[in-house]
């Protein structure tokens, strides 16, 4: 999956699925990344000391929601729609990642509803889930987003929601799933 | 502070606060980490197009997050005896970090209790809160970490928790704060 396809609010519905992105962890990312915002042992070294918590590299899991993120937005986040999210809950790590692995995204709609304070946007929680190449789930998200509603004519002929016009025909939201 | 004071399970009780760290957010950072993970128009441009949700350049939230764990890492984090974490709940944007902010963090320890099932580790909730310069809420979360109890002597003279010795002396937990 390369195209960006649901974008409005109203593109999104409760149990729709989207999975897609393969993402390389490199061992030289891994210490990068750690070496600027996680430098724990772990995260540096392929050999970590004996008293360190793991014995081998494994990805910071600020990485790992980093690379979530990227991939989200390659893939999902559509630029014209939406909002500064509030944040996220039950930010999960479940396995390590560690060097060679793939990162994809498997996105769970959970729900959507209208804003009942701002008539341009609505809420919806994804419930993203980061894989291995294995399938294995090494992280998982509740995601708050708010997305612009698309601008309807309004009865008067004037719009709403800013002056923003959605210039595209609308695609159909189910994505095939390369999973 | 820069002495990384509270270290075992023991340590920790509900109600202690720490403050630390003052990270300057300059702009080549923000673009060099929204270009990698968060490519949004508002995380890589001075003047993001009008249709962008923000029209000044700012930090990409997981930017923030590292940042916050970087401060962690350099003056809390025990590495000696934290363990993986599962994760975070409640993960909050508040305001927008901007070019030139100054991040710090102040921690505050929620409860502390013993492993019901591994008698060799705690489990510890900190509310973590990252603040611009001027004392302004950005960020927040609830952490949740594990970690490793003080080694006792047990009365047939083994010790337990994996052969692992605390080699140096308790300091007290209360630290003077910064901010």
């Amino acid at each position: 999956m390369t195209e960006v396809t649901p974008r409005f609010f109203e593109d999104y519905a409760a149990g729709q699925t989207f999975t897609f992105g393969d993402y390389a962890m490199s061992e030289r990312e891994i210490i990068a990344f750690a070496t600027a915002y996680d430098p724990q042992p772990f995260h540096l070294q392929r050999q970590p000391p004996l008293h360190a918590a793991h014995h081998e590299l494994i990805a910071s899991g600020w990485h790992t929601a980093a690379v979530t993120m990227r991939l989200l937005v390659d893939h999902i986040v559509p630029e014209e729609a939406i909002l500064p999210s509030p944040g996220c809950d039950e930010l999960r790590f479940h396995r390590p990642v560690k060097p060679e692995d793939r990162l994809a995204v498997r996105l769970t709609v959970i729900d959507a509803r209208p804003s009942q304070t701002k008539p341009d946007r609505g809420i919806v929680r994804w419930k993203v889930e980061t894989l291995n190449q294995r399938g294995e789930l090494v992280m998982s998200l509740i995601s708050i987003n708010f997305f612009r509603r698309r601008v309807r004519e309004t009865p008067s002929g004037s719009s709403r929601g800013g002056g923003f016009v959605d210039p595209l025909p609308v695609s159909r939201p189910g994505v095939p799933s390369k999973m």
